[in-house]
């Protein structure tokens, strides 16, 4: 099936919302005969959705193939703007890679890279990011906010809450965010996010969410020496999700955060944020570059920088560090 | 010649800070007889260098060709670091594209991208700068600063003190700095700096300093909507610059900015960019995108951000402004 007829067909019965599309009307959209209609419909059954068809009320999706695809993020996203541009791909290096050649070449803000397995997948600080095939969410999403450099780590608190919300709702598990881009699960590493951008001194030209999201693994998937640090929600909640829901969620939740972001600025995310966080009004130890700091975890500031109160009562700003909570 | 024999000919000269280099030590450092020497000189007097050779003593540079490239940055250049890796071009769209290129590569810290001739020189906010051949000097930096991203916008400071220094001291000019990055002098635009940045939300990968310097236009190098506010070394001067000199200058100061930068942080930086800074304790007019800001500029606080206080009293962040004195 040409990918232009799939996708006008995948957004009729999205906006049909599950329930059917008649096939005159299939036929009209897509401009060809209701032969051809058929064709195209047995086509989406090849692909292995399960379709519905009753005469006199038309086709009607049963159940979406459990795959992730453009075609399934696509079929169900209710966003306005975000991931309305899918650069889908089986495998790469990297979506963060890919996402910045394309940010490069000028693609608008909302468009998103998702792979079913990355081969180099990348993490904070230049470490990796385990991201084996068919088991978890591999996505960057590509902002352009008219915002000062400066603000640019706002976005990952962001970011967390965005997914934080999406979970909860599709599972209702309980994750929590550890400053500044983790998400736990009785406390294992669930959801990874890597912000990276491509600004002037004063202007943000590009701003690249990447987002790692453990979903389906079970134990076994992840290698020895992260099994005792990373979970799944397959694993907490011992069921399968699917992971086109669970992006559809997390742009939708984005995207209402997001909107309030560039309207009323960071606060109301900052408070969403704290109500989330772990590690704040304990004693933490956080391992930066240039030393390590103990003492007690404040705040954070408007920025986004962590703010932590020594024992001789000094407040540190930490921009960048790995935090462990003291027992 | 071959360009790795002409580096070590230049460097052997570079050396002998103006002084002779016998022809046996040249034989010895490239590994080749007298006789090659001597031809290798003659190659050198066809790129346009005066050379003296006198009997005993050797031979020594007299002149060097008024031309840019690597090898004329590399002769006097007396930095530790920065602007040993040197890509030199005759022509390119834009320094900074490549820069960025080379950066996402991973060239290391201090390399230097330098064109005759810009057919895309950028500015600020997707301006562009006129760069036309064999006049100014067209040059990017690259640094891989350990900084969080929020202090990014000090270099760009740092750069301007850097080459205010280095025109003060090679012309005897007096430059001033116009927050955030134009140099001037009378009141006309003599240099533009772009700083542009790869980087995580709290790491910062690249740091990629465009400089765009007018050295040896005269007034009608520069097309009519920016003649009134635009000039060049030479039109304030009255006389001609070796742009390689200007270069080396540049390099060598940033270098010891740099350096105490890293070491000290901002603040001696800050000092003396107050020192050179015009448009402070003055009532200005900001344009900033999200709208006009009037008050009196106060200062720039640690990460660059100029403060301006309104007249209620109000004191503003300004994170990116085209700003203008008023009368």
């Amino acid at each position: 099936m040409q990918s232009e007829i799939r996708r006008k067909l995948l957004e009729a019965f999205r906006d049909a919302k599950g329930g059917y599309v008649s096939g005159q009307k299939i036929s009209e959209l897509l401009g060809c005969s209701r032969t051809a209609v058929w064709k195209h419909i047995e086509e989406l059954r090849k692909e292995g959705y399960e379709l519905e068809a009753i005469r006199k009320k038309g086709y009607r999706i049963v159940k979406m193939p459990d795959k992730i695809s453009d075609n399934e993020i696509r079929l169900g996203l209710e966003t306005n703007r975000l991931g309305h541009d899918i650069y889908y791909y089986d495998q790469v290096d990297s979506t963060q890679t890919i996402a910045q050649e394309l940010a490069n070449k000028g693609v608008k803000e909302g468009t998103i890279v998702v792979a079913d397995e990355q081969t180099g997948g990348r993490g904070r600080m230049a470490r990796t990011w385990y991201s084996p095939k068919e088991t978890g969410i591999w996505m960057s999403l590509i902002l352009r906010p008219n915002i000062p450099i400066q603000h640019t780590p706002q976005l990952t608190l962001l970011t967390a809450v965005a997914i934080v919300q999406a979970i909860e709702e599709i599972s209702g598990l309980s994750p929590v965010i550890k400053w500044p881009n983790d998400i736990l699960i009785n406390g294992k590493k669930v959801v990874g996010i890597l912000t990276e951008l491509q600004a002037e001194a004063d202007r943000v030209h590009a701003v690249i969410i990447g987002m790692g999201i453990n979903v389906n693994q079970n134990q076994d998937h992840f290698p020895d020496h992260i099994k005792e640090i990373a979970t799944s929600l397959y694993i907490e909640k011992g069921k399968y999700f699917t992971r086109a829901e669970i992006i559809q969620k997390i742009l939708l939740s984005f995207e209402r955060l997001y909107d309030q972001f560039l309207k009323d600025g960071f606060k109301p995310i900052k408070l969403l944020w704290e109500s989330y966080a772990i590690s704040l009004k304990q004693m933490i130890t956080a391992r930066t570059l240039s030393g390590t700091i103990r003492g007690k975890a404040i705040g954070i500031n408007d920025e986004g920088v962590l703010l932590v109160q020594t024992e001789e009562g000094e407040v540190k700003h930490i921009y960048s560090a790995d935090i462990e909570i003291s027992k």
